[in-house]
């Protein structure tokens, strides 16, 4: 007999969550603040529970996916907390580390085994062999619940006890995302400028992309094995990545096009080439992104 | 009989363009600022100039391959000129549209031909089928010079009679690049302030360039399609990435990371969403990038 689970927060990816886990044949509550968006799984064979406490009595594991942490405080730390004694609750809200590792501060204190996870997915991914699901927390408590994992996404996988580490390496892998598609609005507005059909750079990306895809985890692995000086494996020093820059920055400047995100890159680079890094590898740049203040 | 070539600048780049023209049987000149540099293309079949003169006199194909633009007009632009009439240059020095239109209006009082090329990969792979160069400037002259072309890349294109478009495409590329790897270095940023070994982060790179791949495709194609509403092939809306963005930039703020890169980003999300479109595509987003002041 698979164990029940209540679902809180239906949104587009809280009914992934739920239509996955009736798939697999467990039997699952579901609370959503609006209650007309659970019709649709109730359909598929879901329960609805009138209030946060009978979702939470319905089930020993409870899964929370709403906006954000405030909103999971605002539903469970109450009068509810004394029902949650003894569950397990996985947060997959998406959250900071620190918001991750204070809730299992309270959930220690509460008698409740709390694991907090990170989705690598769009919605459409959950419950498929692709669905990517990172989770923190007690490596028993993981285990325990790796039925439902396991319908859940097809790459569910520990990442550590620290709590904050499956919201901490989400932002990090978004971090590196957003640079990509932050870049691409970059090119286009060069594009744009310089009247070149968006359709040439599709193509070229499509070229590139593997390339692009090679010097990012070259430069990870570098840093990774603090190989900063310039070898006779490196793909490119610090210098011609700097000359062709300015020459991005000219273009620019000519073109009037905004260069707060190119500013930024200018920053580290000035930085390591003033502390004697110009003919280094580029990975000599990860020293210098800088402590803040 | 193929036609012979002489190249300017023979640093690592320009020593690997010759080595892929004599490889493919073209008599090649060489000449450099530094002659050292020439002994080992000397020594594989090259005729070293020695002077600049001497090297424009001794074929009617002329490859540049420099520091930059300034350094090309010095060597070219004096009492040089003269003997460049009639003939073809080929620029394969990194530049700016700008310098490179500039060159073709001098190139055309002066009777030159003039096609202007920037060159898309490391000099290993010059001369291999993966060698991508990308030129700009009249059909014509590129078709005729196709042959030698074709020595030095399996790809390379023809992508517009205005001078300036292969340094524009070359820039734009770069800047989505920059992107990744600026991204990198920010992600890097992230897992050392949280303890995450890099390994990890190598293997989750590893799991995700294609989705991000896959995801800079798509803003291209919509921002060329202008479709910035959401609709139901939307991958996801600003809305999403805007939350968890916030869980970003306060992670940083928390390690007191450097935020100059992500504050620009910052910026460039703020104006779409003051302007109204939130849950709109992140396409939406390339119409905020920014024309400066």
């Amino acid at each position: 007999m698979k164990p029940a689970i209540t679902v809180l927060g239906t949104g587009r990816m809280g009914s992934a969550l739920v239509h996955a886990l009736l798939k697999a044949g467990h039997h699952t509550t579901v609370w959503n603040r609006t209650v007309e968006k659970t019709t649709p799984l109730v359909a598929a064979g879901a329960t609805v529970a009138r209030s946060v406490r009978a979702a939470v009595e319905a089930s020993e594991i409870i899964i929370v996916n709403v906006t954000d942490y405030p909103a999971t405080t605002a539903l469970l730390r109450g009068d509810i907390a004394p029902a949650l004694r003894g569950k397990l609750i996985v947060e997959l809200t998406s959250g900071t580390p620190h918001s991750a590792r204070e809730a299992g501060t309270w959930a220690v204190e509460h008698g409740v085994t709390y694991l907090d996870g990170a989705i690598m997915a769009t919605p459409d991914f959950i419950g498929t062999e692709h669905g990517t699901i990172l989770v923190s927390g007690a490596r028993q408590a993981f285990d325990e619940g790796k039925d439902m994992f396991q319908a859940l996404g097809g790459n569910v996988q520990h990442v550590g006890e620290d709590l904050g580490l499956a919201n901490a390496l989400d932002s990090a892998l978004l971090a590196l995302m957003w640079g990509a598609l932050f870049g691409a609005l970059q090119s286009m507005a060069v594009c744009r400028a310089e009247n070149i059909d968006f359709s040439e750079l599709a193509r070229q990306w499509t070229a590139t992309a593997p390339v692009v895809e090679g010097l990012v985890s070259d430069l990870i692995k570098r840093t990774a094995a603090g190989r900063l000086a310039a070898d006779s494996e490196t793909l490119s020093s610090i210098s011609p990545h700097y000359s062709a820059f300015q020459h991005l920055v000219e273009l620019m400047e000519v073109r009037k096009i905004d260069r707060t995100v190119v500013d930024g890159y200018d920053a580290i680079f000035r930085r390591a080439i003033a502390a004697g890094h110009l003919h280094d590898d580029f990975a000599a740049l990860s020293q210098f992104t800088g402590k803040a203040g």
